[in-house]
């Protein structure tokens, strides 16, 4: 990437300070006040002085810039953790939500989508999740409190819920969709992401997260990952919160304590018996917790817990069911697995790779009561969301990317400046029957359109000469074995 | 859509007030502070000031409120000018995106994305546009002015600029991207709408912009439009330049004149010749201008301009391409047309239904000083933006919207509950082979099966009873014709 800049004037002409002052008003007001980073801000201030008297901050219509005035380099990056999509990117991307698409429809779920800009409310939740503090939200110009969606869920529950009586249930919907975490930049992270998701509306049985992990189990198979790459880890919110009643501790800590215990390999823990002691739960309780997170065994589980407890009929169903679907040997039960997100019940999974090098690959749950807290009608769910970052990065390391180059049938070019309006005929032609077509659009010599043809791996050449073309002729080269022929327009297919 | 509610409570306990007032410390203050619009930063406020000592705003871990406290309903539709995607729109959606991009594709164009979220300072020009004051803009955690990008073309010449010696040109690019303006919701309008966008860099020729115009054509054709219900109003910015030129109007006035005169058909003419006379033109030019505006034979243009000019070359070579690429009838000159962005240089064109019911369908034209403006070499540049709003209100009025359905080959049923694993394993065992199955996750009567199998248009229904299960096979019902059997499972095709 090259650093070039943009340049803007940061002064204000007299002629347009009511449009200027206009906007300012309708904008909420910077912070930390600098006139450097903020120029229409900036600049309108300065009028509002009645200071300034240059010229508005002009990058389109020339002359561009006068001497005497403030200059302005603006970087012409994407924001800081955001990313383009050059046409190499775009194609990974394409492959990689057409498997998504792809699985979640030979599952038979419907697609669906939401605005990537949400009222704010829909993401608080009390619980201390890092979500909400990574929240980008802002006030419109109708004063109105929005954010970036961080996440798919709640919207799909806000859907849900305004939707009522008119879907039928169970509902099984996907969406691919960009969410938004205003994430300091460490570890490579980026603020922006995709996110694939999964939901099943209406069924309190353990089948619809069975189904869920065995559409994503189906999802890697096809593009090359194996039961050695990677697993998913299961548990039951339903085991913590057995424990909690156990221990009389309050419900209403539940949400905080799992979001406590969520960070429990990223921070000390030390400082998760801190966190959890400001909840006031009792230490004898914190260290009992502590140690059922270490549990890897259903058996050992249920000599805890006992064998009639919902945690343990649900995650025994689950590992039956996998059984059924084909994929036991993906998954493992984990006690340690709540999952980061306030809003989960009963099932959390989340998938792993087994070496250990990456972030959750995916994740997700049971969230029986989200619908209801938003003031729905109390309809269990769950569903799971799959990022496009951390999956990138263990294809790389498994080298299973794919190669992606661009594909075009033909490349049709003039051989003469006068026959470009016959070139065009015949690219129509081509394009009415359905074959793609690169058109050279400008005189170009042959050695240009040789090298144009490989670059987008034209299969064919079609060379528009005046002596065939008087015919109705064109000539065809097959770029794969060099054959070459001529050929009526009306008979190419 | 039901008026159903969220309720959240805006008090807040002691324990979590740092992490809130965090939270407000990074938010943008509101301007005008009112309690109950804004939770989070109301709450903390309360906080701060010494009084509140109630919990926080609850709306996921029960029990979710106390009777005492302070409620909150929030609406649960999406924003004011945002949409949601029920699967019945998503459908339509996809057809109608499947469509840009196949044409798209047949013309040899690569996909492309860029951020929905941008540099403000990217679409801030001085010629009064619209667009400027309907930005969404705000203040992002880390004090940059960012912006929901309200086009696609100025992040397009910002990655082009990137990019810089690593492309060979000509780049022929498109996109299909979400688009925000926060405008006012008379008529109808949405504040977001997603635009199919197609750009060719690094071609001077009309050969470009003759081009783009034929794969909005052959988009038309492939969706039912045809020449009679839309046409394209194609002009020149040059008219207008080589007219100021004339009347020794200075250059740099060149933009905020097209923006005024775009606007010729949505506010009065006296309005429009005010506005001209306050750039400074004089009252003899005005009425030239707007007597050449409303000339709609290129043979009266070349009267008045002569025929040497750019305007009139330019125009007269679309004119010949469009006969060659099979499109004259759809295409006519009027100088009316200058299209709302200040960044056009030549050929302008806008898309528009003949009954004159509707706003423009589309519009583009040349760009060639918008990269070099940004700071980038110099590079000839054309393009179009196609709305996703105006489309569908057309396709609405001629009847040509398409019905679409659910699809899905086969619904696969467990008769019995201890049978549910089996239906699993059909249900995978047929997804391996590549069909796609709704499996029915709860033990439901058969007549709530067929309901279903009915709704998501099901071709085959597959019940897992036990006699037959014993034997390795299911049964098979072919729903259209009613034809049963029993097939081994590994015989399922």
């Amino acid at each position: 990437m090259r650093g070039i800049h943009m340049i803007v004037t940061t002064r204000l002409s007299s002629s347009l300070r009511p449009i200027l002052l206009d906007f300012v008003s309708i904008c909420s007001p910077p912070r930390n006040f600098s006139i450097p980073r903020r120029l229409i801000c900036a600049a309108a201030t300065k009028a509002n002085g009645g200071g300034g008297g240059g010229r508005s901050g002009s990058i389109v219509a020339p002359p561009l810039l006068n001497q005497d005035e403030d200059f302005q380099k603006i970087d012409v990056n994407p924001p800081k953790g955001t990313r383009d999509f050059p046409p190499e990117d775009m194609r990974l991307r394409n492959w990689l939500f057409n498997h998504f698409k792809e699985v979640s429809r030979l599952f038979g779920y419907e697609e669906v989508d939401f605005p990537v800009l949400e009222t704010e409310a829909l993401f608080i939740r009390k619980a201390g999740e890092e979500i909400r503090d990574q929240l980008y939200c802002f006030e419109d110009r109708g004063n109105r409190r929005v954010a970036l969606r961080p996440e798919l869920t709640p919207s799909l529950a806000r859907l849900v819920i305004q939707k009522g009586k008119s879907v039928s249930l169970p509902l099984k919907w996907f969406a691919v969709g960009q969410c938004w975490r205003y994430e300091r930049m460490t570890r490579g992270r980026r603020r922006e992401h995709y996110q694939w998701n999964m939901d099943i509306i209406g069924v309190p049985q353990v089948t619809a997260e069975a189904e869920l992990i065995s559409s994503v189990v189906t999802f890697f198979k096809r593009i090359g990952i194996t039961a050695s790459d990677v697993g998913f880890k299961v548990s039951s919110r339903k085991v913590l919160q057995e424990l909690l009643t156990k221990y009389g501790v309050p419900e209403n800590l539940f949400g905080r304590v799992c979001i406590i215990i969520d960070k429990i390999e990223k921070i000390p823990i030390d400082e998760i018996k801190k966190e959890l002691g400001f909840t006031g739960i009792s230490e004898d309780a914190i260290e009992q917790l502590l140690h059922v997170l270490s549990v890897k065994s259903l058996d050992d589980l249920e000599d805890i817990l006992g064998g009639a407890g919902e945690a343990i009929v649900d995650l025994k169903q689950l590992f039956s069911l996998a059984e059924k679907f084909g994929y036991s040997e993906w998954i493992q039960f984990d006690a340690s697995v709540v999952r980061g997100l306030a809003y989960y019940t009963g099932i959390v999974f989340e998938g792993f790779d087994r070496k250990g090098k990456l972030r959750a690959i995916c994740g997700g749950g049971r969230y029986d009561r989200l619908l209801s807290t938003y003031g729905g009608d109390d309809i269990p769910a769950c569903g799971f969301g799959f990022g496009d970052a951390v999956i990138v990065e263990l294809l790389k390391e498994k080298d299973l990317l794919p190669e992606l180059g661009q594909e075009v049938e033909n490349i049709v070019c003039a051989l003469d400046k006068d026959l470009q309006g016959a070139a065009a005929t015949v690219a129509t032609a081509l394009r009415d029957k359905g074959q793609t077509v690169d058109l050279v659009l400008e005189s170009k010599p042959l050695k240009w359109v040789f090298k144009r043809a490989a670059r987008v791996n034209a299969r064919r050449l079609v060379l528009v000469g005046k002596t065939e073309w008087e015919d109705g002729s064109v000539n065809v080269k097959v770029l794969s074995s060099g054959e070459q022929f001529q050929v009526k327009l009306r008979d190419l297919e």
